[in-house]
């Protein structure tokens, strides 16, 4: 055993995982990426939709990104994260694009660490993060299925555009 | 639909689900369990077994509860939540009791609100307060399968006793 093993790190190499998919996101495939022998903490966070967007009823949004830019986005807030939270272990980000029906997950972050804060600080930095930074677009389509409000992230702007929202 | 519908809030009642079981835990099940379509965030807390405590190598732990009094403090714990984050809409909070091998959870914590702040800062207070509270005795086991250091969490006060750790 050496001496890193002994004081409670483990050998297992850190691991990023970013991925966009448009099939619905597995919560228990998330969470089995980010846990560590070497953990005892592993803090997660799903954006899901939301059945009401002020005051108005939606039926589903939808998710587009520029996918390279998206990747590289999220493996600088991976940097940041290790950067801030060094003992950090696993980092999971899987962002679903396409349609998403309400109550399903759009984005679901897992983190873990030896020990509960650094995980749960370091996954609410991430989703802030990601909000602010990574070029997603999210458009929410309303109970007579036109496209709604159209509300693009990008490099930590956020500008909305209004487009057949009853 | 109703002015609460109509401000996007919801008519579906909010739960409260504890539980102790024996048996692994399902992230994905304790997942499901706080979705709600009012809510746009899910935010979860996992306590797993570290393969080190303290320098030394742990194999497994072992979970005993005193179970009526977990149930009733941890309703306690769900009661505070409510007032402190009134927007919060269901509660999960899954312990896992017996021998839990490295890497498998021993806790499990979902819950749900509108926005990811409320979320967020409901489960972080979540496991502190069961874990100040709940009457859950945890017991390392280490490579000699010997019983380890007995840690009881009750009513705030957290002792040790040492019985027969390397």
């Amino acid at each position: 055993m050496s001496s890193r093993e002994e004081v409670g790190g483990s050998m297992e190499p850190s691991r990023d995982l970013i991925g966009l998919s448009s099939e619905p996101l597995s919560i228990e495939r998330v969470y089995s990426s980010a846990v560590s022998p070497s953990c005892g903490a592993v803090a997660l966070f799903i954006g899901t939709t939301r059945e009401h967007f002020e005051g108005r009823r939606v039926i589903r949004l939808e998710y587009e990104a520029y996918e390279p830019m998206v990747k590289s986005e999220l493996s600088a807030v991976c940097r940041d994260i290790r950067s801030r939270w060094p003992m950090v272990k696993h980092i999971c980000i899987q962002h679903r694009l396409g349609l998403v029906p309400v109550a399903e997950a759009s984005v679901a972050i897992a983190i873990s660490s030896p020990h509960r804060c650094e995980a749960q600080e370091a996954v609410g930095y991430c989703i802030n993060a990601l909000k602010a930074s990574a070029p997603i677009w999210k458009k929410f389509m309303n109970l007579k299925n036109r496209s709604g409000r159209k509300i693009l992230n990008v490099a930590g702007l956020e500008t909305a555009e209004v487009a057949g929202l009853e």
